[in-house]
């Protein structure tokens, strides 16, 4: 990112955004401290994936800039389920342990529902606790997804309006496709889903007032595929070597858009800062402080 | 409906497929009476709303006809919440209830989400638990609401493929809309979830394939709204005297459509079936019978 494009005022200050977060939650950490509390945050991390390992360490860097506490627990790709389920309970007991985070994705062998089930709720920093999902999806949001938490308050940040926009999310994962479709559906946006079966792509993208896409399908979205004005939240993440691109063919579709954020320096650091703020509100709540 | 409608291969057998489904209950709960297991079910209705009282009257019509012991808890507007909870209670710790259903909508003060939140999740025949909403949501269905359920078992049974087709939802309601929503893009069709707010509505209707209204607006959707060769479920329910109407103006639709669902005769009894077979399914799962 050059601090020439960051100018740019169609594109969206990921990385401020998330810098105003974090000043935020460290004057909360500062307080929670006063009062005799470290907020702490325990990641589960099982394997050598490298974006989950960098991943990690952007999180460990984010606490450290915030002054949250921050266990990395690491485990070998074989690692049983077993194995997996005693540590979080563990965590769940431990009442200095404010966060619980397993990095995604696990191993094939290693059943995510069952892991992501056993985290306890209040202690459910990630929001995907299927009841945390469930409370989102009848419009009583508690913990929910980081990343779709991060484009909700981006779109506060920059003022804009969702309520009868028309807002099409390109991918229907369970991180981040289901939850945006949600989030945007409780604040009342005309939502529609589209994903890899989707027929004919480009009408559907066409018409979307706001674009979201979270593919990792590099370049997915091309100049023609998008109406003049659109405001797009990329969300793709691929890596080529040392560099990582976007699911959105940002040069050619600049020209367009009235907001875009950039990869890297958009969601990533929002995604990242909200974490943190979770963490704040779970200390909080473990304390009877809110 | 007259007989010659029934006849019509355009409309949706509802009250078929709801006998073929409660044939198989009548089975089941015969072969679990022999083991000495008789299935139970506990409703409980707060104030005297005409269209409540018809319900509940319904689903005791329909455990009758299946077998399933059926008891009915009545309460006056203006009882307390914690009344409310406390007969939950009762009900989660009684083993031989099977399913707990509250008939919605409670009053006004009385919080919806709390009262749903205390019953038992494996009790939870009617799907609107958080729980059980957020095990949907990340696409492992346990107890889904019974109108959506209804709605894909009948494309099922009409043999609608809906992979990489075109679904638009009408209406946002956790009840319906936003489970349907979900239930839909779980078997990756391409959903879009309007509502009150959405721009143009028709706009968004004429691309459906198969499109499902849901927003108690008697004749919403009418000839121009849709396109030739669709296929329709009017969840609608608006009543005017002793007759009910849905939500499409079926009578000038009807000419245009590959198949609809008829009010009544359509969803209605779908989900009532279906609700038996929640009941059936909770006993099995409490008696660790499957």
């Amino acid at each position: 990112m050059q601090n020439d494009e960051i100018m740019d005022p169609r594109i969206i200050d990921g990385r401020g955004i998330a810098d105003k977060i974090e000043d935020q939650v460290k004057r909360e950490v500062e307080k929670l401290k006063e009062k005799g509390i470290q907020p702490t945050i325990a990641t589960l991390l099982v394997g050598e994936h490298p974006p989950s390992k960098l991943y990690v360490k952007l999180k460990e860097w984010a606490c450290k800039r915030a002054g949250i506490r921050s266990e990395v627990h690491k485990y070998s790709e074989d690692v049983a389920l077993e194995e997996i389920i005693n540590l979080i309970d563990e965590l769940n007991n431990r009442v200095e342990i404010n966060g619980i985070l397993v990095e995604l994705p696990l191993p094939e062998h290693i059943d995510e529902h069952e892991v992501m089930s056993a985290i306890k709720p209040s202690k459910d920093v990630d929001g995907f606790h299927p009841l945390n999902m469930g409370s989102m999806l009848i419009g009583k949001e508690r913990f929910v997804p980081c990343t779709s938490e991060g484009i909700i308050r981006a779109l506060e940040e920059y003022h804009i309006e969702v309520l009868g926009k028309n807002v099409v999310v390109v991918g229907h994962s369970n991180v981040v496709g289901k939850p945006t479709s949600i989030m945007l559906l409780n604040r009342n946006a005309t939502v529609e889903t589209c994903h890899v079966y989707t027929q004919n792509l480009k009408e559907h993208t066409l018409r979307a007032d706001i674009l979201i896409v979270a593919t990792g399908v590099k370049g997915l979205i091309t100049k023609d595929m998008v109406k003049k004005g659109v405001i797009i939240f990329d969300v793709g993440v691929t890596w080529v070597g040392e560099k990582v691109y976007g699911d959105v063919d940002f040069d050619s579709v600049i020209e367009k858009v009235k907001l875009i954020s950039p990869v890297p320096g958009g969601v990533g650091p929002m995604t990242i800062a909200i974490l943190m703020e979770h963490t704040i509100e779970a200390a909080k709540l473990q304390h009877n402080l809110r």
